[in-house]
């Protein structure tokens, strides 16, 4: 069927991130609708951002452009040239290999909740615009890295 | 600035089609936020429908995904299994290849619309399910033509 039955799709919370930067994460949950509906080209995510929660920490990507709509809530876009409040029906797009980092932040006493596109490609490198970390995406598997290519060692 | 001006994006109506199909399209008007945000991989387009308008003729893709959320109104999806309501909120996704033609009609009294994502290939063949046509592109132009190859004469 098409049209994609949300309530059936598994609830993700948690973060990838290396610790203490996976804490950061509480609060945001997540549902892959486009593997839902058997897409591959471009994965969509329905997120959803307790009071007080973010998105991601603040980062860009190499090789995959990223848009997203705000559908629920009152939410604050931080990007390099400060910080944009965002309603349901406002939409962001960031393009591939612009350096521009982003997070989006519910800074409310209200849930909020966006759906997020982003491409698929066979490799990535993210680059995290606050901390000395980028991500290598091989293959399907992530390596957080300092900027300088060495291992980020968890704390 | 990666938050969209909506406003400021041009809005297309019309279409591509070969007549008499063009005509069917009268009441679709679109805006590509996606291009308007610098993205190349995937379109994005806004997509509103008057009372009594299509999206498109019934059709599938063979090499590019397509997401779609309804924004506004009370709108129908068809496909090859019949007809599904939507209302804001509700996604559906069509994968690359997969032979079900589908169109978002708008039966209802008021204004519909949604946001549409569509990867961006270099060529694509696309299929009408209710009529004798398909189209092809290539190089950014496209061609209508008969299911067997010829030519789509306009009538």
């Amino acid at each position: 069927m098409p049209k994609i039955a949300v309530e059936s799709i598994q609830v993700r919370t948690g973060s990838s991130y290396p610790a203490p930067h996976d804490a950061a994460m509480a609060g945001r949950s997540q549902q892959r609708l486009g593997d839902a509906g058997g897409l591959t080209q471009f994965g969509v995510n329905l997120v959803r951002l307790a009071p007080g929660s973010i998105s991601a920490l603040r980062h860009w990507h190499e090789r995959q452009d990223e848009f997203l709509m705000v559908t629920e809530g009152a939410l604050v876009m931080v990007d390099d040239t400060g910080e944009t409040h965002l309603a349901p029906g406002d939409f962001c797009a960031f393009p591939a290999g612009d350096a521009n980092g982003h997070q989006i932040v519910n800074r409310s006493q209200s849930p909020g909740a966006f759906v997020v596109v982003g491409t698929r490609t066979d490799t990535e490198t993210a680059w995290y615009s606050d901390i000395d970390m980028k991500v290598e995406v091989r293959e399907g598997l992530m390596r957080f890295l300092h900027r300088d290519g060495t291992e980020f060692q968890q704390s």
